[in-house]
């Protein structure tokens, strides 16, 4: 039998239990051509949030009625007569919410446990990993000694941006919520400073952290945080938008950065960027990961839980700033 | 005798006649080194309301009790011991809002008549068509084919981005307040389609003439048009955020663009641009521009006023849209 999530209806701010419709149904025969795969670990981005709003984005929605969109991570359990993959391949793709995914296996490739824990493909050598390296180094194009600011410095993504500028020879600074997740992004990860948002002014601490201004803000937050940095920008400052966490389950319109006009002043850009275009070069990030993780030059977190049943529990926690570095669901023990 | 504007106190939200000190002072003799300029044409441009705000800007503000700063070009009428000027110069600098302007001659630099009208110097080939040309040309990075949405397009700077872009060989589309600029965009400057902002609803209008959407937009004014803009990006588009004339007589913060999300869906990027970093390229615009204006490619207008003592009320044109093209302040007849 196979437990699934699909989307119920499309919700309107936070999503709640009825958002999701959790059904349990037996597992079809494959097809010519087909595979099956038990999932081991389901991701929980962000960005998940983005793909159950109908409207023209970087990717299709997810159909009301169809099982939630999610990477996973799993063993190839039965093939037929697909030459690609075989029984006991380890695969990583979009296998969406559930225990076991029925695919003919595009979009989906063969990892290798050995290379790296199995959940590492859905966190630093998958989708928030990619996100990182690209996002800084390419899009922000990361110079040595630029000062760094990142925003949910805790977080899958934000946490390896942060590490990545400190390898390149940067200042970084990041901004996280509460004491624990700043003190993590100090002591464990080599920040030089964090701000925390939850119990300090976001302006003293950047008065107090960044007092000669930044050249770089990776943005993954949005609302009042993007609006402080802006303040902060250095002549020829580069904003990356990868994301907005803060305003994702708004009712309302996102909130402008009203201080856009610092970007006329200081001659700074503000770009967007969408992890899924650097697809081609995934292969290079991954072989840095790998050596960095190796010279123990970066760590990276999980937040495990259990229990698809609690889907809808466990995604919140993307946005309550209740989990450190990367969310991740892990089904059939 | 020298009619001079000093800034009296800076204002909150529009300037008022207080905002300004008018008085009439005797001609300092002139000391060694020094000229004294008759100034013929005084620059209005929107960037002035920035510099009689305080705090950190590309440039200092203006002094509470100082000349109020402005372009000029104006004649030499006497020099004393200054190699670099000889009576019956004309001359372009920083002259001040002033019928004659006594200077050492730094920041000022002479110019021919007979190139181009006197006013084209705080024109087409002044500082707006400088802004124009290196903000559509070099930060929007313009490409043959881009779609370019142009606000403020009947303005000094709009309306010579648009007439740049269409020499390019791109489709553009002109941002304008009422029928009268509408149609001198589309009949006079080539533009192939005018939203009419003050008579039609900004999303229906980029529907209508920007069904494929835009490559760039090229901002002067802010707030609704910005947002609204925004909605329209396509892949990789460019905008540039050379201005915000909607916003900067505000007793508020600035509105931000709410739908800035869409530079991360379309991977796109929000530019900011001072034209004072391209002095060293001057030469090369103004080559081009008196180039295209021999060759009736491009066109330009100036709304010329006197009476220097009218100088809040001609201030205000600037942002109630009552002009076209470049305004100007006539003194010394």
């Amino acid at each position: 039998m196979n437990k699934q999530v699909l989307l119920a209806e499309r919700p309107v701010g936070m999503p709640t239990d009825s958002t999701w419709t959790y059904q349990t149904t037996k597992i079809p025969e494959i097809l010519d051509g087909e595979i099956l795969v038990k999932n081991h670990y389901i991701s929980l981005d962000p960005a998940m949030r983005g793909w159950i709003r109908e409207g023209k984005s970087y990717i299709e929605p997810v159909e009301v009625g169809g099982i939630m969109r999610a990477g996973t991570v799993g063993e190839v359990i039965k093939v037929n007569n697909n030459p690609q993959f075989k029984a006991g391949d380890f695969v990583c793709g979009w296998g969406g919410v559930q225990e076991f995914t029925v695919t003919d296996g595009k979009g989906f490739h063969t990892v290798d446990p050995a290379n790296a824990a199995l959940e590492s493909y859905l966190g630093i050598i998958g989708m928030p990993g990619m996100t990182a390296y690209f996002g800084i180094l390419k899009v922000a194009e990361l110079k040595k000694g630029d000062i760094v600011l990142v925003s949910a410095a805790a977080g899958a993504v934000g946490s390896l941006v942060g590490q990545i500028a400190k390898i390149k020879g940067c200042r970084v600074v990041g901004i996280a919520g509460g004491k624990t997740k700043c003190d993590y992004l100090v002591n464990e990860l080599n920040f030089d400073a964090a701000i925390d948002y939850k119990n300090d002014n976001i302006y003293s601490g950047l008065k107090a952290h960044c007092p000669k201004g930044i050249d770089v803000f990776f943005d993954n937050v949005g609302g009042a945080i993007l609006d402080g940095a802006l303040t902060k920008l250095r002549r020829n400052a580069r904003v990356v938008i990868c994301g907005a966490i803060s305003q994702y389950n708004s009712t309302s319109k996102p909130k402008g950065p009203s201080n856009y006009l610092s970007l006329l002043v200081n001659r700074a850009s503000m770009k967007g960027m969408v992890v899924f275009d650097y697809q081609d070069q995934y292969p290079e990030a991954i072989a840095d990961y790998l050596k960095w993780i190796q010279t123990e030059q970066i760590k990276s977190r999980a937040d495990i839980y259990e229990g698809i049943e609690n889907f809808n529990d466990l995604f919140l926690k993307l946005f309550s700033g209740e989990k450190i570095g990367k969310l991740i669901l892990k089904v059939n023990n």
